[in-house]
């Protein structure tokens, strides 16, 4: 039986050898959840890089550029870090590049595995199905919150785990607590989130729609995937 | 308000700043709930170290020694890792060098702490009493296993964070995660651990009756510090 585990947060991924595993990185609020929107709505590829200066770069070699930092948009860039910035007919077939605090650092730092995919509860079913159809181990890499844990990326590990529990074994606590808390929440995501410290952060900025939105499951049959440096849309 | 914290393994133990902190640590399987035995039953003191050398090295000098690595004893020690080997008269004053995988190595990494204190569910009520009377924030470091989470520990930093929920505010997310896992499984901890793979492993070794010892909650009001290189039982 193949395996499911959770690296609750980057800090953490020395502990795991992801040579022989598909990495699934999720950064639910909300670097994953605008990608995986900007793929359903056509956008050519994104580039993750881990610095504003790398975005800074690219954005000068023509692409367009998101830069966020502590969840506020760059000064200077094209494009925000909402969903809703990527819902725009004019990102059709578009090269896009993009830093966020968490989300594209931990994509970075996943290159060496089988395969790096985006994750969130937009994608949800078309990541489970996807997997289903492999024969690798899967390791969820939450991105977290400056390397500490935080609990909307755990849920959507323990969310993932629960579509695939009938085919990956789950045996390391790391993905037993995420698939409890997520089992323990799932009735109402947006209540069990209220206390959550990233919840609190994003509602100061006033973006409690942004929020609503990347809780909502299985929007898209859409997969990004990492292809050399740039993430693509996979033909399914 | 005082402020409660979860370090769900010492490998995150550089995201906090400790040194205006009291730490508590726990490895409930078994390190720290022998500690608390030993004490109760009136050993003097217990060092910590890290390694089974230095352990070796004590042991030389007159120290009673304990040595543990992947959750058996190392040959050529006197006490192994079973709280039940503590509750033992002739221990009664004695002083004790201790190594276990994960436990010491997590008690050594919190000396810059403004106290570091030994947790266990034995013990829960008196580490929450002995924490009301104090002014400082309070730390929960998991010890783990070799680095990653571990449901037991998590669960005990879910426990303490339940008692002490009316003077110490749940800011961040690791501490909400510990909570709502103990309350979910508090009815009944030893079935919502039966897939933890801690609890695989000392079942592979035959000690049921240790794990089931170790989740009894408020044995012993007795709280371990740490004084200087040693452990010692708080006067309460």
């Amino acid at each position: 039986m193949k395996h499911i585990d959770v690296c609750l947060t980057p800090d953490l991924l020395h502990l795991h050898d992801v040579d022989n595993t598909i990495v699934v990185v999720a950064d639910v609020f909300r670097a994953t959840s605008c990608m995986v929107t900007a793929f359903a709505y056509g956008v050519g590829s994104i580039i993750p890089v881990a610095t504003v200066e790398e975005c800074r770069n690219l954005q000068e070699r023509g692409y367009l550029a998101a830069a966020e930092r502590n969840a506020r948009t760059v000064e200077g860039f094209d494009l925000d870090n909402s969903p809703f910035s990527y819902m725009d007919e004019r990102l059709d077939g578009a090269d896009i590049a993009m830093t966020t605090t968490n989300g594209t650092l931990a994509i970075t730092k996943s290159r060496s595995a089988v395969k790096v995919l985006v994750g969130s509860f937009l994608n949800l079913d078309a990541i489970a199905n996807y997997l289903r159809g492999q024969s690798y181990d899967v390791l969820v890499l939450c991105a977290g919150w400056k390397g500490r844990v935080n609990l909307e990326d755990t849920l959507f590990a323990g969310a993932l785990a629960d579509r695939l529990k009938d085919e990956y074994s789950m045996m390391e606590d790391s993905v037993l607590m995420a698939h409890r808390l997520y089992c323990d929440g799932k009735e109402n995501l947006i209540s069990y989130l209220a206390a959550a410290s990233h919840i609190r952060r994003l509602q100061r900025l006033g973006i409690q729609k942004d929020i609503a939105y990347c809780l909502q499951h299985d929007l898209y049959d859409v997969v990004p995937v990492l292809r050399g440096n740039a993430l693509v849309k996979m033909e399914l």
